[in-house]
């Protein structure tokens, strides 16, 4: 068991379901269909007919149902199967499971768990994803790996001087700055301050620094697969350290992750920036970037997952940098547990 | 278990088994190697040499026998091993399997049960496919779907109305038309007729209807895996439903099927029709015709084999269509049961 | 286990290894990474990092270390890690295996087995491969079958005539000439003679020879996986059988065998000649002609190794020419047995 069930997970961007036509992903192992109601309200079912399981992302929406491609059955957002061509009556249980759904944050997000539990409040916040003000690039990667080592990837800083050294990784002697993690609830914090260094040239896109700045980069992990890197600079000693940003530019890097099955993942994700928001040349160049650097880590982490199927359950050696990776996978590791006990306990 | 192995298969279309060459072929799971002797009847061996177990299909037909291509045995048509380079004798036990073969309505029909029990009585009935005064038109489609699902698919026409809609589906009427189911032996038919409708535009190709026209689909299951349709029409009200169709076009369409594997299929199909024998642009359009519209059905039944290989005997719900579907998996069932006891009984 | 793991194995051409690159191969099922140090000489460590399982080929040869591709810890020659990035200390436990290594006869040789055990003198003499006077020229191909069933094909000489009909299959009569089959210690050879023939075109290419020649097949299988051929012609009646080959010519046919896994192998093959060194020409007709020939033989193999994955242990039936095969067979089965006996006991 390698997934929290009773969560909401991003099945898609927004953008991606668009009304009229079915999307069919695989979310935590179940085989989902998405559309959207009549009234542009997206709706996720169990991606099966109750008939013969043809899947039912293979037929067509009409006004408020999803109508089987094979044989015509019609099921509406509950699940309910609503018609059946030729007889009059629907025949008893003739219905597929249907998740709770809700569009936030521009992303369709979805619970596998037990429907009665889903609660909206839950579902981490990402505001600058669809707040005036902010303007966001970004999409979804497809990886072959267990989701957990894209997180344990994310909350370690020291792998961009190996993974991407043909992208961002930058001065040396900034992989000397340290770095403090701590748990903040169920959260992971790994946050890291670098004062008084040149700007990177990323950052000059977004607003000339003609001297020193101070940078940070600042790592959140919420269970179960969240992970945003506030990350930014300001000229030096202007107090962005103590929470004035005034003189400097931020930036949001989303990395919305969902458990496609056990060793696959879809990976969303955004930069939100706050600046420069019409200017299409800096969109660009964080998409095209974004991209570039993110599949340098899913190469890595696909073969690490070929590997790991390779080995099995040999151990590992752990390091320093494993500190954060360690921690979450504590935290979800007991989630988890905790989750299927009271299935047990029934 | 899956299949009846007592049953005459089709192997393959009799013209796609040239003289002097092998054809392999996997059947109800068995590998065979097919080909024609001296006088050109068809031979069908086991496709294993019994030295090192090189496929035979590798090797080279010479007189009456098939030559292994690795170190030269020769097997005749009975499966014994009659030459070994470089030695005078055989050695005893140098044999394969021969199983029972028999070229009939333009096709190599294959026996994989128990070879005294062959019987040449027992292939079905399509004299249509050979006889003078009709011609045929027709293909071999690789399905990866169960044999059974498309007998299923076969044995309902409303389907016809959602996995057709681009090609045959015809007047929403029609559909409302009701359809008889009934077994007759260890057959079912599964018959409609439609009185007073007007031609579809394939039977002006054939012929020019002027006014309504009563149009019948017949079909006809026989065990183990044939299924005919007779199809047609003919002038309003000239006698057709008792008997008469002078004032008509008939048509044969064929569906011969060879489970290849569990999970995957051979499919033999074919328009038999008794009009317009030489008219190569009707030959052209029912081959065009045929494969596309089949096409649509294995598209459709290979998405359903993969979602059933997803949720394994996870239960279905069944409408009323489903009752000449249920009736021959009912028959099939028994008789690959009985086969099986007396397998074991033996 | 079909593997014997206390010999030397070929893991490379030593050509293909290059200075400051990592070369990844699966070697008895072992994942392993090859590299020069840098004083050249060949390293062959696990292909995987203790720290998160990533292939080490995935990284960089520094100097004298092999460094991770995802975090940088770094890895000398005997496995052991001496760096962590971020960290003064190396934690205990921090090493991959390193396996003996030997670069000898222009190959790269690897002992998977024990370390304590690798003796330089077994490894198979192949002196032809770079010796002064000599010159080969040779590949590497990758089959997807047991390495065994290489060997197999390479002790019969009768295949020749079924398998390379397109290629090197001669005067059927040569196939009548008597082949003994003679245990050498714990090698095989199968010889044969044949006296008073014509030359073949290929040996044209090397001399002309106007009248009738003797010619010799001498193969030799050395365990676990090594067959030489010593091929060749003199002008009939002037010695060559009783030693005397200076009125001939010789050459090599190398067969030096790696099993990868159960079912596919890297099969290194080179033809070493001691006669027109510099002559292009018939480097590249031999280059040709031995990748066009051995690939007659893989594609067979891999034919035969799919039926036996469908027959499973279903029997053979033995014919004379098995003799060599069967007993290389016994002398190898009895090898594992005891290696795996003394494991057991140990």
């Amino acid at each position: 068991m390698t997934f929290l069930r009773n969560a909401w997970y991003a099945a898609c961007w927004a953008t991606d379901l668009l009304p009229g036509e079915t999307l069919a992903k695989t979310i935590l192992c179940d085989p989902v269909v998405l559309w959207r109601d009549s009234a542009g309200d997206p709706v996720a079912l169990e991606d099966r007919c109750c008939h013969r399981h043809l899947p039912l992302s293979l037929g067509r929406v009409t006004e408020d149902t999803i109508q089987c491609g094979y044989h015509g059955l019609e099921f509406g957002a509950d699940g309910d199967c609503v018609k059946v061509p030729g007889q009059g009556k629907v025949p008893p249980g003739a219905q597929v499971r249907s998740y709770p759904v809700i569009e936030k944050y521009s992303m369709v997000w979805i619970w596998p768990g037990e429907a009665s539990r889903a609660d909206e409040g839950a579902i981490p916040e990402l505001p600058w994803l669809d707040s005036p003000g902010w303007v966001s690039t970004g999409g979804h990667i497809h990886m072959k790996a267990d989701y957990r080592l894209l997180i344990d990837n994310l909350l370690d800083l020291t792998h961009v001087t190996y993974i991407h050294k043909n992208t961002i990784a930058g001065d040396p002697q900034e992989a000397l700055v340290p770095v403090s993690t701590a748990r903040d609830g169920d959260a992971i914090r790994v946050e890291r301050w670098m004062l008084g260094f040149t700007a990177p040239p990323m950052y000059d896109l977004a607003r000339k620094f003609d001297g020193k700045v101070d940078r940070w980069q600042l790592i959140k992990w919420q269970a179960p697969s969240t992970v945003t890197l506030d990350i930014g600079c300001a000229d030096a000693d202007t107090g962005a350290p103590s929470g004035d940003r005034s003189q400097g530019i931020s930036m949001w890097s989303n990395h919305i992750i969902t458990p496609e099955t056990e060793t696959t993942t879809h990976y969303h994700w955004a930069f939100a920036r706050n600046y420069k928001l019409d200017d299409v040349e800096v969109s660009e160049v964080l998409a095209k970037g974004g991209l570039q650097t993110f599949m340098e880590d899913v190469v890595v982490l696909e073969r690490q997952q070929e590997a790991l199927g390779t080995v099995g359950d040999r151990p590992v050696v752990d390091i320093n940098i494993d500190n954060a990776p360690m921690q979450f996978r504590r935290i979800l590791g007991d989630r988890i547990a905790a989750e299927n006990n009271s299935v047990a306990a029934g």
